[in-house]
């Protein structure tokens, strides 16, 4: 398998996954948070699953496709580390849908990220929304989902927040 | 379709044209022409298929996937319009198959490198040659090919040079 075969392959597994998270939370108001904007193609994605949705998109430097740059009211502009952090007032749990890739190709860098991350996204979800990811994430009141059909395990994961109480 | 959809589709469309391309030059000896290396994703799939060719690259910066780094004697450094004119004592007539995808999403600037680049890469194929290329390229000796089935005319191109003569 190429690295060609390997990427359609990813992206299509990325889909799945966020295709189906955006039905899982049909019935559960709230906010979609996209965790790195890149060229902006799963912002572009999510916008067009979730049309009604306030999409908050964390980015430290901010150069999607010009089609896909985010209103600046709903920008978390800085590492994740600090604005996840900052955003704790505004957003604890108010999203329904959180949606974390990195990208980088670099798995320990991405694997790192997802470590630190992980206390600081949970606290923002819903209980009962939904976390979409590249890295896999372990953090107390996620709980893992099914995947969608073709989608094999590790290649994708999807989560829940199971509980408000244990991950604050 | 979002952005993502679209990708998806483009990778497709492309690895699709690259198999059909690979299967086309079977019977046909000759190099392998890389226009453009990138992180390396088509250049590993061009290797998978064709074992057993020469594939030389063409590339201005060499930042590849580490696994997908060419061969020094095999790589072409600088700008194409540059490489390719300088490459003709080595390879005319000798390229069997010859890909181009700039890549770049500047629709404009991939066009515009396509009509500077199409007399440089014609010389270079043998005839019964493919060029399988993202932005259409017109040249005397290039004749359009039907793509694979499922992909839409257009969204990517396959040619075959059909005479030795007239593009010289």
């Amino acid at each position: 398998m190429s690295r060609l075969d390997s990427f359609i392959r990813r992206l299509k597994a990325q889909r799945a996954c966020l295709d189906l998270a955006a039905r899982l939370v049909q019935g559960l108001d709230g906010a979609v948070l996209e965790l790195g904007l890149g060229n902006g193609r799963t912002y572009d994605h999510l916008r067009e699953l979730l049309p009604d949705r306030r999409i908050y998109v964390c980015e430290r430097q901010v150069s999607p496709h010009p089609d896909c740059l985010p209103p600046a009211n709903l920008l978390l502009l800085g590492d994740m580390r600090d604005t996840l952090l900052n955003a704790r007032e505004l957003l604890a749990d108010q999203v329904a849908l959180a949606h974390l890739d990195p990208g980088t190709g670099d798995l320990a860098a991405s694997h790192a990220l997802a470590v630190d991350l992980a206390p600081l996204i949970v606290p923002l979800l819903r209980p009962g929304g939904v976390l979409v990811s590249e890295p896999a994430v372990a953090w107390n009141g996620l709980s893992p989902m099914a995947l969608p059909a073709g989608v094999l395990p590790g290649r994708y994961h999807l989560y829940r927040r199971v509980s408000s109480q244990s991950s604050t």
